[in-house]
């Protein structure tokens, strides 16, 4: 897939990544400005190479402070470490923005069956999720097959009682299996109460089966998620659901201390690869710097952050500056619910309150956020589909194995995506999803589960297209294509 | 691998296998008793088909009891419970024999990188291994890439620091990489409390990368192990080395609760085929009952006892009992060490203890003792491996994937080891442990992993195998094989 005569193995990652685009320009390029579709070519070449920053930056990170939630000391500090490195790898305007923020701490928390004999059970509170009785609380355990199975249970049928959901995840390339999911988690802990029941338990959100329980957030309803609501792994619901087949009752004891911490705050990271022509034109790249507590937030989203820096890192390097600018945001808590509707204070909104006169002149954007494994596919605004921008687009990914999706994107992500809402037109790069719900939001998401050569794949098609978007004039609004600028 | 044509899909599971045997036999078998190969074959391909109670005793065992550390009220209650199973299953001399045990109980353990920011780590303390002080202890993590490294730092020279070995566990097919690390576990503690450390670390004896800890029992030395010892994840273990390589200094913080029941017991099962012709003759089996406490002990092994009482199960139903008895005994308390030397009070010894005068005419022994995957050798005593019982063995395992190992057992377990080592001869149905330690010890070994079919593989090679010996008049010691009695 790399083109290997064009970066020889021999120049190896100590050379320059300029020093990489001369050897490898064409001949007339030496005196000329080289056509952007070969300027994207080398690009990819040189990330397809190793040429990037995005395994060290993800390596770093994760080492030096380890998990980053929403709202903690451990996100600020990573934070500051980010706005200092962007500064030395050459951004401009690097700076951070803070906005104010309900934090959620897990703190302890257990699980047992209740015996003769007892067993432990492996659990993780929901995010948002209040803590049990200072004692625990102890009941029996309601079993529903389904989401809708809850749903269908009358008022005041689970009263005193534990409702688990035991739906499972389906395993799918696009995620599709975790979308179908995700209402279990964020509408179950309310479905169980308005039944009576005084805890909620789901059957992980996650595709593995290892003794590690996949947490996310749950939702707020009038400002509290209203019981207390734990993930279990999936071996353990497995074992809840083989005692009940062999007509045993099953009794839980549930423990938490989490609580919440009202008047912390997040931040933003902003840095820019300003363009030579239209710098007030952006093309915004997203991915988030907070993760949850149990990992070290590796492929969520470290990898993300690893792959949109070392794609504007390309483009930066370059002998001279694509005509839009790009701009790189490390959005803060991305993970979490808030309090208050619709949605909250996190990274997303904050960006948009900040940036609303600006978002006219936004004419893309992309969010990474979605593990480590290599591209697939390229999902493009509905203007741009059919478009010369496309085809060329293609020309440049097609040998790095990425496929024109049949669809605009559905879904951009919670970071870039209330500007998506707000209009700036909005591109995919969907990665292969077969196993990222197998460490999702667990504490296995850690470095060694990143794949180095999928990782430069990412880069490559990031900084191929973004080149190629930020070098353009197109309008992805209505692809129109103004005549060059001089 | 199995023989279809021999037990057709269509008679299912539901048949028992008598009858599964006469639509098997050849014509010539319905009159004659069949000879003992024919016999073989058709118990390999009855369990090869599924005509096996091994799936269902390692399920009901793992979700009835979970956990069964040595020494616990669990152990007991699966002890009772698989004595009522083993009677309604149709053994005879059906009991239970106890022995005391000093019990070791893990309670609760914590460990952190200390920050800023603190990092949460992911331990296991060692079995056996006393509790730190009531509010936990903190120290400099002083690295050592091998136990040899350790050994050759000088004394004294960890006073006040905690000794980290971060020597990687190879993957190997018949275990001989868990073999060269366990010493690690269970010298490493006194290798480093002689040094002036106040606690021991080590990367954990495991060749998985989850953020799960593998125990496993660490070593008395003079009545106690002295200093508290944990396995860190490998993940762990790898952030660690991270840490360091960046210069950043490396401090964590290490807390465990965990304490002795001195005055426990734990128990051996025991049950028989009666052999026809010399029922003083034993041919016996081998698996352990308890299990670790972090995981349900599915693979580790309750995957063991389910293929040997499978197997024996098999061989008790046939038309007719094999000359030899065939003794299962599922051990107590063999996952742990007890404070009195040489190595304690656990099922192994208690058997040799208790079977002294017996033990001359205990004709073969072999222990299942390494997860669930498919044997691939067969390994038999000295005297027996060029034999006419190894080729006629072989022409029976041949066919479900067996070969014949170039040497005799090596090592043979530490629940029929006693009894080797009192002159029994031993064989090995030596399993692949390839992915056998990527789960052993941890939470992780829970029922999922079990492989049905490659468990009824296990049982099949087993039935065959044992009848073969039970039915014989082989004496293994010399391979002098009588002249059939009448």
């Amino acid at each position: 897939m790399p083109h290997p005569l064009c970066v020889p193995a021999t120049i190896g990652r100590a050379l320059n990544l300029a020093a990489a685009l001369l050897l490898c320009a064409a001949p007339r390029a030496i005196a000329a400005t080289p056509a952007p579709e070969a300027v994207a070519a080398q690009l990819r070449d040189a990330a397809m190479a190793g040429h990037t920053i995005a395994y060290s930056w993800v390596s770093e990170l994760t080492t030096r402070f380890g998990p980053r939630p929403a709202g903690s000391l451990s996100e600020q500090q990573a934070a500051e470490w980010a706005v200092a490195r962007l500064k030395a790898l050459g951004f401009e305007n690097v700076h951070m923005e803070t906005f104010p923020l309900t934090a959620w701490v897990r703190g302890t928390e257990s699980a047992q069956l209740i015996g003769p004999p007892a067993q432990p059970l492996v659990v993780a509170a929901l995010g948002e999720t209040p803590p049990t009785p200072a004692g625990g609380l102890e009941a029996e355990v309601a079993i529903f097959p389904t989401l809708e199975d809850l749903k269908a249970a009358p008022p005041g049928s689970l009263s005193g009682r534990i409702a688990l959901v035991t739906q499972r995840t389906v395993r799918a390339q696009d995620g599709e299996g975790y979308g179908a999911a995700v209402p279990i988690r964020t509408d179950g802990p309310a479905e169980a109460a308005r039944r009576g029941a005084i805890a909620f338990l789901l059957r992980s959100v996650g595709t593995d089966n290892h003794r590690l329980a996949h947490t996310g957030t749950a939702r707020y309803v009038d400002g509290r998620v209203p019981v207390p609501a734990f993930a279990l792994s999936n071996p353990d619901a497995d074992q809840i659901e083989r005692l009940a087949a062999l007509g045993l009752g099953v009794r839980v004891r549930l423990f938490s201390d989490a609580s919440y911490v009202r008047d912390a705050h997040s931040q933003n990271v902003i840095a820019e690869v300003r363009g030579r022509e239209r710098p007030e034109e952006v093309v915004l790249l997203g991915a988030h710097l907070d993760s949850w507590d149990q990992g070290t937030g590796a492929t969520d989203d470290g990898a993300g952050m690893a792959i949109i820096t070392a794609a504007a890192k390309l483009i930066r390097d370059l002998p001279h500056r694509p005509r839009r600018t790009v701009r790189v945001v490390l959005f803060g808590a991305e993970e979490v619910a808030q309090p208050d509707p619709p949605g909250g204070a996190f990274g997303g909104n904050s960006y948009v309150r900040n940036h609303q006169a600006e978002l006219a002149s936004h004419v893309l954007t992309g969010e990474s956020d979605f593990g480590t494994e290599r591209i697939y596919r390229l999902a493009l605004p509905q203007a741009a589909a059919d478009s010369e921008f496309a085809k060329m687009t293609l020309r440049v990914l097609t040998p790095i194995g990425v496929l024109l999706a049949p669809h605009p994107p559905q879904e951009v992500g919670a970071d870039v995506g209330p500007s998506a809402k707000a209009g700036v037109p909005a591109f995919l790069l969907g990665q292969d999803g077969t196993r990222y719900f197998d460490i999702h939001h667990t504490a296995d998401d850690t470095l060694d589960k990143v794949d180095r050569a999928q990782l430069d794949q990412n880069v490559a098609a990031w900084a191929a297209l973004v080149w190629l978007a930020a070098d353009s004039a197109v309008d992805f609004r209505t692809h129109a294509a103004p005549a060059p600028q001089p």
